[in-house]
């Protein structure tokens, strides 16, 4: 018995939330990970991550029905279409929790140290545009997504910065080469963890407006 | 007048290999200009950077109205769905070509110096998985797209062997420290090339097969 469609697109935004939900705790605990350097986390994301892997083809089987079964005209086409491209932005930016806590057990056991430069303001950025690209899509809220576009030059300026102060570090004190490598490329993550909210929030305008912003999102 | 889907998903493939073929010479470009420092390429990848983002945007219209007009079953359906993500991973390796021109400006200008360690190896790799992977769309040919998917293995190695080499050198040589970092993160462009021509080459399989092997591609 074929069911209505309003019950699969309340299903698929159900898989989507589950699974945006389990990457924000990702990345949160993988931060964690990074300034506390706790072994026992590091289970713990591996395991989220498999469950994100696995809501990931979940979610593409349930909007390939969707498109299949029924014929999705205007926003629910639309829905549809951004569902599938959100969760593939999900499913990487969970995979930057992975890369921030293979880069953090390097710290380890290891004595701590003082770290060479506060990323906190970062990671906090990043992580807060990954939230509010989720509310955004969520309350259907187009400002609060634009708000999340606009912040992403504020985090590549950010990661700027702290590239050229840690190369400064290193050419200073060569024992702090490694310790700076590895804030360098977390740097990075937190980067890429802003772009893909970026794209999150730039789908979510596609979604509730009709209207692509891709590539000049700043206008 | 409403024309017949067989055109109009004709289009849409001739907008795609558009779209590859433009990205693939802007790799090739990128690192051309990594290696031989010359500036003239640049504005040439930036101007075709510019026609790719355009592409992007007008193959996902294209998706869009085909989903909306016709309703596309089997085949077709996963054709237009796969389409929608592979202009996708076309955009970010096009993007990559771009971070691979902007790292590479810092050696123009310059003097010439022997390279720390051989990248070519890597570069040449992963410009081979892009050309299969849109090789294997093209004849949809799902060997040479699981073989795609098999190489990412080995750039990955790649890149962290190069990344262990300069890591020691940096230690050893602390003049070279700019050059090494830069060197590292050019290693991180090149191993995204890859990833993203992993995923064209797992929509690939998708599209024909209808059996998504995201998450377990070895198996």
């Amino acid at each position: 018995m074929e069911r209505h469609i309003d019950e699969e697109l309340q299903e698929l935004k159900e898989k989507l939330l589950m699974m945006a939900s389990l990457t924000e705790k990702n990345i949160s605990l993988s931060i964690q990970c990074f300034k506390e350097h706790k072994e026992e986390i590091v289970q713990d994301v591996y395991k989220k991550e498999e469950t994100i892997n696995f809501l990931d083809i979940e979610i593409d089987q349930i909007c390939m029905k969707l498109l299949a079964l029924h014929q999705p005209m205007a926003v629910d086409l639309r829905y549809i279409a951004s569902s599938l491209k959100i969760s593939s932005e999900l499913e990487r930016i969970a995979d930057q929790a992975v890369n921030i806590i293979d880069r953090s057990l390097v710290f380890i056991n290891s004595h701590p140290q003082k770290p060479l430069i506060d990323i906190s303001r970062m990671a906090s950025l990043a992580q807060s545009m990954l939230k509010d690209s989720i509310e955004s899509f969520i309350k259907k809220d187009v400002d609060l997504a634009q708000n999340v576009c606009r912040r992403d030059d504020e985090v590549d300026e950010m990661n700027d910065q702290i590239f050229r102060v840690l190369l400064t570090c290193m050419m200073q004190e060569p024992t702090s080469i490694k310790r700076a490598v590895d804030l360098m490329l977390i740097g990075r993550h937190l980067e890429r963890i802003a772009d893909h909210s970026t794209n999150i929030s730039e789908e979510v305008i596609y979604y509730v407006k009709g209207k692509s912003i891709k590539h000049h999102c700043a206008d």
